[in-house]
């Protein structure tokens, strides 16, 4: 078993780096705080005895170098980065828990035949620059590595810049890695293990997920002086078009969410009338028909409300993936190792993307999950125990050790 | 009859102070621009032989003086402040064509018995420090100063710090002087006259009005992983009070508006539930007790919403007025002087509120219209024609005239 204690302290420790505002964190990805998490993270590895690499998305791979020449390493990892608002163990435990097995390994001196690499996968979240996951993304061959360094944040700065002024543009090439598998350990960010009173969710699934993009364009006008037939309200239409989005996913419970996540408003005085609003929708489901026809409905709908009130409407795709299946043998290798410790263990589907779904293109991939609290995650509030924590990290170990052969 | 070509040239001057991205103004009240265009504003009052006093709240007054040392001023004015994508006329026009009566009675050299003075009242849009035409009700006694300079922009900056920042805190004790009468021309920022083909608005009463300022407040969480069931949304909320704003004013019509203006989405991230949602409510009617339903039948309906949705709700008011019926004479005053001119002219409502407004309430007040393109304002591309500008400003001349008396 991993050393609980070490571990909490290392997720204490990572969230100095960062502060939010109420307990939890800020550490968007290629920010200064972003920075620090890195160089933080690299000399806790190098003291475990890995060599660290990084690649031209910035992500960084920790070995452990194995006792066969020609095996191919172990993945285990998930990324440091939090949204604006963020909890403390999103991403960073799989991440610090990857962490503890190496130092675990190190302290027994364990032996492995594949080498064991930990990976922080750069802008996982997609808060500042959609899509989520993007850098597994280009790993897996998503994405090309132009289209992302293009992406730009709200203020209009691209990731590209941002990689590089932060200082972590690496000189390998992104995707050259093979991979014999990839494990990711991470909090569920939802209800069902608490409920449940499971220690451990054996992920055999992921929910697909479309990102979109809204622009609804009507004409700033005066609030008091004109009069409501002559309006065209761009904020009546975003209105309309949210209950759209609730409707739609109610309308194919269960196993579907939708929801408007970010919402700007222009100019945004009390007295104009809105004259364009942009705003992004998520819609999700781990059946693909769902997901599809939730996009369709969308896309229908807002066009009609849209055409009711004389607005103009663009609709734009910013991240989309199917519904995943993850690899059986990993998945069993989860279960097992669960079954070994002594864990109670449900099998579940991850309501989140992770990088895992990408890796699962390229590589045989599964993922652990440890309950959260209340399942909120996406909140400062975000709150897990040092015992769940610990168990999934024990996991993570017993799969990898079995995966890559003691 | 005035300058028009100098009128109009005065207005392409002062748009050059604070301009917009798209042709208007961006002249936003205690920024560094309002200083700009409060400095030339000065150089060409004192140009004109008036001479200028400034009190506590900004507010500037250009004094020319007249025969009789007890009479009390006539004043005009309105304010030279924009929307942050505003046009060149709204309340520039009431000011400049106040300058333009001031060259024209120097050109003449034309006595009065009253003194005539010309005033740009500080911050009448309240787009960045709720309530509008703020400075004008410190005088009127609705506001105390000290409440004035604490009100808040969006960035937490208070009126009173920033009126000191730009340097117009003047010496004058507010709400001192005592008015004759007082006239302010303003644009339509409606379609009626324009409609109707007329030239000139007797403007005989103002709307009403009930600003809200709403905080919703529901919790983060993550978009995919949180079961629908389990979400607390408060950005659907602020969707269905948005539509309960439009519904509602819609049932009171006609003589009813109702919009929101301003709206700002937390944490504002695509995979983030909004937790907290924060706009503002416009309500307005010529009609008090539409004006009062209106406001009832939200808190209602919002409080509804609310517990439907599991949210929090607070509902605070930060701005108000009762319908104005302005002063008979002042009001008979400008008719006779579209008579006597020979424009073609109507009695009009005001949809707007206006300094105007405040004033009536401590000395007899009446508003002079000018058609504007489509209605269109609090957007850049206002427009109005020099003809329609010239109109206004005879009209004021002779009002303002007969008022003084000669
Ligand atoms: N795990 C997680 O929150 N990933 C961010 C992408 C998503 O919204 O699913
Ligand atoms: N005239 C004008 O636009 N005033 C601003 C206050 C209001 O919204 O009525």
């Amino acid at each position: 078993k991993i050393n609980k204690d070490r571990l909490w302290d290392a997720l204490m420790e990572m969230a100095k780096v960062g502060p939010g505002v109420a307990g939890g964190n800020n550490r968007q990805t290629l920010t200064d705080a972003d920075a620090e998490g890195r160089a933080l993270f690299q000399t806790w590895c190098e003291a475990a005895g890995c060599t660290m690499g990084v690649d031209t998305m910035g992500n960084m791979f920790a070995t452990r170098a194995g006792t066969d020449p020609d095996a191919l390493p172990v993945y285990m990892g998930s990324h440091l980065d939090t949204q604006p608002t963020g909890g403390k163990y999103d991403g960073v435990l799989g991440v610090l828990g990857g962490l503890e097995v190496m130092r675990t390994l190190q302290d027994l001196d364990v032996k492995t035949k594949h080498p064991i690499v930990l990976t922080n996968w750069t802008n996982e979240e997609g808060t500042r620059f959609a899509p989520a996951m993007l850098s597994s993304g280009v790993f897996a061959g998503l994405h090309t590595q132009d289209w992302a360094y293009s992406r730009l944040d709200a203020e209009g700065k691209s990731f590209g810049d941002e990689l590089q002024r932060i200082g972590w543009v690496g000189d390998e090439q992104v995707g050259a890695r093979k991979m014999h598998a990839m494990f990711e350990l991470h909090i569920e960010q939802g209800p069902i293990l608490e409920a449940e009173g499971r220690d451990i969710g054996v992920v055999t699934h992921g929910q697909g997920l479309w990102w979109l993009e809204v622009t609804v364009t009507g004409k700033d006008a005066h609030t008091g002086s004109t009069p409501m037939d002559m309006r065209v309200n761009a904020g009546l239409g975003m209105a309309r078009m949210t209950e759209a989005v609730h409707r739609i996913a109610m309308a194919q419970q269960p196993d579907a969410v939708g929801a408007v996540g970010h919402c700007d408003v222009y100019p945004n005085s009390r007295n104009v009338i809105p004259g364009k609003v942009v705003f992004t929708v998520d819609f999700r489901s781990p059946d693909l028909e769902k997901l599809t026809a939730m996009r369709v409905a969308f896309e229908e709908q807002a066009a009609e409300i849209a055409q009711d009130l004389g607005l103009g409407l663009s609709i734009e795709p910013s991240g989309h993936f199917d519904p995943v299946t993850f690899d059986d043998t990993c998945v069993s290798a989860v279960r097992s190792a669960a079954e070994t410790l002594g864990y109670s263990h449900m099998d579940i589907i991850s309501g989140a993307g992770h990088d895992a779904c990408w890796i699962n293109r390229v590589a045989p991939t599964a993922m652990i999950m440890c309950p959260c609290v209340d399942g909120l995650s996406h909140n400062e509030a975000e709150e897990i125990s040092p015992d769940w924590a610990a168990a999934g990290t024990d996991v993570l170990l017993h799969a990898v050790l079995e995966t890559a052969q003691v």
